[in-house]
């Protein structure tokens, strides 16, 4: 018997007719019963008369399918054995509680994310480049395209299109007249009826191979840097997309969807937005993460649809310092996608230090939100991690794989902002603790010589100063009640007081 | 005959009655009498029978004083001559256009200043160090106190009291225990109606040692960090006090009035400052500039007997960032007293760093305004700048000089914010030119490779990359319309260019 493992994709492949258009002109569904759930999930024509069923089960044991519609007369029935989750397959992530995220299996998730754009989209030399930094990498999480991008430093063909068709010549565009192509749908000519099934085989290439490696693949459905006519794609076939890639990619226990890459650039109205986030809703049967970025403008994430913010920042010098008050409106986790990339390009989005990159994570996290990384370094290739993956150069990846490190052992779920922090700190505490057993005090691009902090007499705290820049921890013993701290009068200096944990 | 410099001190002494208080009992008044001007000025007792009147003449020529008042049966007469004006003296400075300062002579004057409480306040040879660190130092300014301070590192005695009467015993203070001691009436015992006449002389010596070195004297009048009871006077000692002090201080050309350092920590109402702000608008013959500076809750500066914005910073990470919104709402010049100070003490007024402090000034000063020094250095001897004087020890200070030195050469008058700058730069120029001229852009710690600039085409440009931190001045030719140049990706770049000056 066919056999899968709990929250692995079980695949069902069927021969179908191939007459007049098949993405359009059949339907394929599949049906899978276990002993504790029964699902109906949508299939796909992936091209040569073959239809396919994708699921992911949810329980261990005995499972029957039957595939049927209107591709095939026949119908195709089977069973299959659910095993155990193997080592490292944790299931899709969740939100978990109000603010954070954890696995299926109850595992904590404390997202680490980078962004490259279009790593996917890449020759495969650099695609295996991009996989092995990622391995060596703290990310857990990438956020990139199902659609190419057209845009400065993007200004070649990708490896594939996602539909059938013929691209404008790339060989026309420079640098300085990239933009006048932007949104332009007469220069190529696509048929939106007829999906490429190589460009999605690849992407589930890449999908399969971060899943391998525990990160999450936050893909980005639409976006508005483009020169092929896919951002301006109307209703009908922008839902006629989505039903299309659920049905080939919510099997895949680490996908996320993320509506937009700055929704606000495109012409698509609040209603059509909205549309779309719940004919997803609907279509996944998983209920993977669903989120929408924003440029100018944030979206209201209030709306139901929405399991998390994904934020980019709208102020030059308040960027993460803004988290606790995007919890406050929004009552849901807040991912920080895009608060300025490490970099050295002429943008003001990709061209803060390290430093600073670092110092807005802190910032973030000890204000209960999830700051991501990106990189925008040039470079002779014009490689760039943000857009094309490739070899990380940045400062920060050593200093936010020291992060994770320091959160792993904390033990410590999710942070939320400490409402008794002094003005001139930020601390996080764990998120329901009105008495906290762990704090995270951080000083930022202050340098105070000194500290005093004000605990419970009764009980005993071990107390830690960590040098977030320069990756050291030093233990400075067990205190009670009130007491004072020396530091050494350098930035980005945190103190970790955590109750109990004795040196 | 008697002569003195145009905008120099012109001291009439007298003696008269001493019986009873004379502070309080008896009136002295001195009329002055030039071919420009005619001015009347309240006179003080300073001590041992003495009687003085003070003038600060605005022309040249022969001038006649009469002084007078139920002080003396006699009626004091003369005649002098007013000078020229000697080199460096180029009389007070004065509000210029809407934002920006000018001496009286038409000279600019762009407000450089530092603040070091009651530098005035301590030992001889700490006084003579303070004056020699000035002598050196870029600064033009100086913030500081007549009442003495009591605060952290400010427990021990000042050289001396403003009125007769006792204080109370030091001794018993500690870091710990002397918050509790702030605003105590009880505990010291001094005579409100008595001047302590040598405190006055001292603040005069310094005040002079300022004039000769081109420093303003930037006076806080009152201030909430007192444990003596001068923070807690009822209006009428107030006002007793601010006639005194204007009396004697008013015709030195280099002061300013600051009301109070941090005026909404005092208990004063709106209308007991409005009322003291009018009553010294009406006292002083000379209209010495007049500010407010705040602690929490920003003063509202559009009052009318306020003449310039004194700022303390009230966001954390939003500094000088704020200033042309400032001005926009109080349409007046600002000057940022407070940004934080470059330091290492335990709190975040004051423990950024010199790279922090620099970066403030320089987005402030392309904002329009004017951001200001201080120093906080913990230090074995706890001499501090920002409250003793002494040494300057931060890296700030060369870039500030470096700054001066820029501005100067550049010969504008004073920036404002152009309306034109990307998203991702500030750009001061020129106040009232449409067409600038004069560009001073700033890259913060964004660390752009290259820019792209957009002028006008029939003009030509001297373009000069400058490293504010650094402080290296790199010519890169001249431009026309619209042009790109390489930057070094550091942070803290600068780019100035210029129209009509040639390599």
């Amino acid at each position: 018997m066919q056999s899968v493992e709990k929250w692995g994709v079980l695949e069902v492949s069927c021969t179908g007719k191939t007459e007049g258009n098949p993405f359009v002109d059949y339907a394929v569904w599949g049906e899978f019963r276990g002993e504790q759930e029964q699902v109906r999930v949508r299939g796909f024509y992936d091209g040569n008369g073959i239809y396919k069923v994708r699921f992911m089960p949810m329980y261990e044991g005995h499972y029957h399918y039957r595939v049927s519609g209107t591709f095939s007369e026949d119908i195709y029935e089977g069973d299959f054995l659910v095993l155990p989750a193997a080592e490292g397959n944790h299931g899709p992530v969740r939100v978990f509680g109000q603010y954070h995220f954890k696995y299926q299996d109850g595992t904590s998730y404390f997202p680490l994310g980078t962004t490259c754009y279009v790593w996917n989209l890449q020759k495969d030399e650099l695609v295996s480049r991009t996989l092995k930094a990622l391995r060596e990498s703290p990310f857990n999480k990438i956020r990139f395209c199902i659609f190419p991008k057209h845009y400065v430093y993007n200004l070649g063909e990708p490896r594939s299109y996602p539909y059938e068709g013929t691209p404008m010549d790339s060989r026309v565009l420079t640098e300085e007249n990239f933009d006048q192509f932007t949104g332009n749908t007469q220069l190529s000519n696509f048929d939106f009826t007829r999906f490429h099934t190589e460009h999605f085989r690849h992407i589930e290439y890449c999908i399969n191979e971060l899943m391998k490696m525990g990160i999450e693949a936050d893909l980005i459905l639409f976006h508005p840097y483009d020169r092929w006519g896919f951002s301006k794609m109307n209703k009908e076939q922008d839902s006629f997309f989505l039903k299309y890639v659920v049905a080939r990619l919510a099997a895949y226990r680490n996908v996320w969807w993320a509506f937009a890459n700055e929704y606000d650039l495109m012409d698509k109205s609040h209603e059509d937005w909205k549309y779309y986030g719940e004919l997803v809703q609907k279509e996944d049967p998983y209920q993977h993460l669903r989120s929408i970025h924003n440029c100018i403008k944030l979206y209201d994430h209030r709306e139901e649809w929405i399991t998390h913010c994904i934020i980019q920042r709208t102020d030059l010098y308040r960027t993460s310092e803004n988290t606790d008050e995007w919890r406050r409106t929004y009552q849901k986790p807040v991912v920080l996608d895009e608060i300025a990339y490490e970099g050295n390009i002429q943008h003001g989005w990709g061209n803060i230090s390290g430093q600073e990159l670092v110092r807005r994570y802190y910032e973030g996290i000890c204000r209960g939100g999830y700051p991501q990384h990106g990189e925008t370094f040039t470079s002779a290739d014009n490689i760039l991690w943000w857009s094309h993956g490739g070899t990380l150069k940045g400062e920060s990846v050593p200093r936010i794989a020291f992060l994770r490190k320091l959160l792993e052992q904390s033990g410590v779920q999710g942070l939320k902002l400490w409402e008794k922090a002094a003005w001139d700190e930020v601390c996080g505490v764990p998120e329901k603790d009105e008495d906290p057993e762990y704090y995270l005090f951080y000083y930022g691009f202050m340098r105070p010589c000194v500290r005093n902090y004000h605990l419970k007499e009764e009980k005993s705290y071990r107390v830690r100063v960590i040098d977030t820049w320069n990756m050291t921890i030093e233990d400075r013993g067990v205190y009670s009640g009130s007491f004072k701290i020396d530091l050494p009068g350098r930035e980005y200096i945190a103190v970790e007081i955590q109750e109990g944990v004795h040196a």
